[in-house]
């Protein structure tokens, strides 16, 4: 119990008022208290604002039945110890990035992002229809949770370096900041990723300590000004195509559940998959507009050879992941299948379709 | 009141007794009553089976507490009487496509899809971010609806045609069944667009009445067996690029409803946004594969002379549309902005994810 805080935020208060005020017909269903950790800072775009926007709703639909006290990154537990907090039974929920947890397993990894991996369009129709939501159930029961996709940031930009990268040997002795897989990646073509919270990207970039990082997209990116530091910014990303937040339940908590309860938590999340992907596009746009026209930032694609390497690199991050276990193994073939099929339907429709219509239009 | 034909199919009844079973405990707060009607046939693949997938949602989410009573086109309404019915306060919710009623005012076919239009995940941004949702409140207003984004086809394809097209010279004479805005561009690049229903399509493609169609996408078109008097699989379709369907309430009865009760409803039509897409996706993108490798159809890109033609064609076709009011105007002016700021943010992200990943995967 020791790694758990208590506080009395402010934030927890109005939660709570809120509620009382909703509550007021006498209903015979069974009030219920939920308490969800998340791994994000409070009011951290789209992300944390996803996170407690989702917290109200789940509350304000059961019209005050189930009773959310929500805590943000470092308010109860550290963003890190959420899983655990959850799996215990401690709290009833987190809100996180599934990837987190690939330490534990790496098959965590495939249910947020993983480098040459699948789009938010393709990531829902892998989990609800192509046999993802069975495999994720397999693994988060293995650790006490059943999960729900929750939330897309889509596709990341591939960094900002203060360099033109015109060939794969370009990235050898580049310091870069990229955790995850993605980072791995990165190691296996002669890069040094580094890992580095957002709050020291800026002045690691400025002093030179770093040469490239990558971040979210134009919209989170904007605000930590890269822009000053690194003048080259780089698309498409690779290494997090389409990365589904996760709402981690206790699973005993979870079956104890009415069925209506369920359905409630359902639809909130469900709901959160349109709205967080909404938001991060529309916000994208307008400020990878801004970023053009108000700083000068230089975009650049990388090139075939660029995107060959990484290819090649990712197959053999994948081995290392699906040789781990059975599950591991299943997991990534359950992936690449749906990465195929869906994925070829995509070229057809949204990509071939983008490449038309912008290139008419001039966009 | 003429058009109104009672019915009381097992459907219905289904739902009535599912309903009586959840709503064993007292509960204090009123009860509703709400009828859905839906311009799709009754269990159509995709459309029909998420409408009512949705209706069902609301009633469980609510534990019983929202009756809801669907109807498919043609069990109680025709399929096009769907907005009178709900206008007019005889039902409380449509689920339809909005461009169905473009007749009454053009702008409603811009919340469904135009031609040159906005992809899935770009009307989300749209609708929800970026001003779409307050204009489509000012339009259903003046009809006495309130609408919600409520499922998505996604990118349909170019269509089915029995010879090849290389250029927009040889679009001219082509008898083509492609209804709405995408028929009028057809128009105006010198084909002849006709309407048939989907269960016509076949007999008139096979005698050679028409030489192309448009469905849908894979997954539809599949079970349609255009293949066998049809050779070419034409992609991206220009005219349909993210068709949303929308759930239509009688505004007043929405007003009416309490904060919770509106938030239901918004759960579960934001769900479905999430479930449909996923649907058609995971269909598209199996049965794509089938229809190439057990049907040996061959996938045809349009080419850049014809897509330079399409988008001239949508332009006229976008000119008479704003022309008619003021609010026509604005809608246009805020979709067309959405478009280019999004449309720029899509095409470094997912378009070049797309071409990038699947050019190294080879899919």
């Amino acid at each position: 119990m020791k790694r758990r805080q208590f506080i009395t935020g402010a934030s927890v208060g109005g939660l709570a008022a809120a509620a009382s005020t909703l509550a007021a017909p006498a209903i015979a269903q069974q009030r219920i208290e939920m308490v969800i950790v998340s791994t994000w800072p409070r009011d951290f775009p789209g992300l944390g604002t996803g996170a407690q926007r989702l917290a109200k709703r789940i509350q304000d639909v059961s019209d005050g039945r189930i009773q959310v006290q929500y805590f943000a990154a470092g308010e109860r537990v550290g963003a890190f110890d959420a899983f655990d907090e959850v799996a215990s039974g401690n709290a009833q929920a987190y809100h996180a990035a599934d990837y987190y947890w690939k330490g534990k397993h790496p098959g965590w990894a495939y249910f947020t992002s993983v480098p040459f991996g699948l789009t938010e369009n393709e990531m829902g129709a892998w989990i609800e229809y192509m046999g993802g939501q069975e495999l994720w159930d397999e693994l988060a029961g293995e650790f006490g949770l059943k999960c729900l996709p929750t939330g897309n940031t889509g596709v990341q930009m591939g960094g900002w370096f203060n360099k033109e990268i015109n060939s794969a040997e370009e990235l050898k002795g580049l310091k870069i900041r990229m955790p995850g897989l993605g980072g791995d990646v990165m190691a296996k073509l002669g890069a040094s990723p580094v890992s580095l919270p957002g709050g020291q990207i800026y002045e690691n970039l400025v002093s030179g300590a770093i040469d490239a990082t990558e971040w979210v997209g134009p919209w989170n990116d904007y605000f930590l000004k890269f822009y000053e530091a690194a003048k080259y910014y780089y698309y498409p990303g690779m290494h997090e195509p389409g990365g589904f937040l996760s709402f981690g339940m206790n699973k005993s908590w979870w079956e104890g559940l009415s069925k209506a309860d369920q359905l409630i938590i359902r639809a909130c999340t469900g709901q959160e998959n349109h709205q967080m992907m909404a938001e991060f596009n529309a916000n994208n746009g307008t400020y990878l507009r801004k970023l053009i026209d108000e700083h000068g930032v230089e975009l650049r694609a990388f090139n075939d050879d660029v995107y060959d390497a990484f290819g090649r690199a990712s197959a053999e991050v994948y081995e290392e992941a699906r040789s781990h276990s059975p599950l591991a193994n299943r997991i990534h073939e359950s992936f690449a299948k749906a990465r195929a099929d869906v994925g070829g339907w995509m070229k057809l429709s949204e990509g071939a379709y983008y490449a038309q219509r912008n290139r008419v239009l001039g966009l």
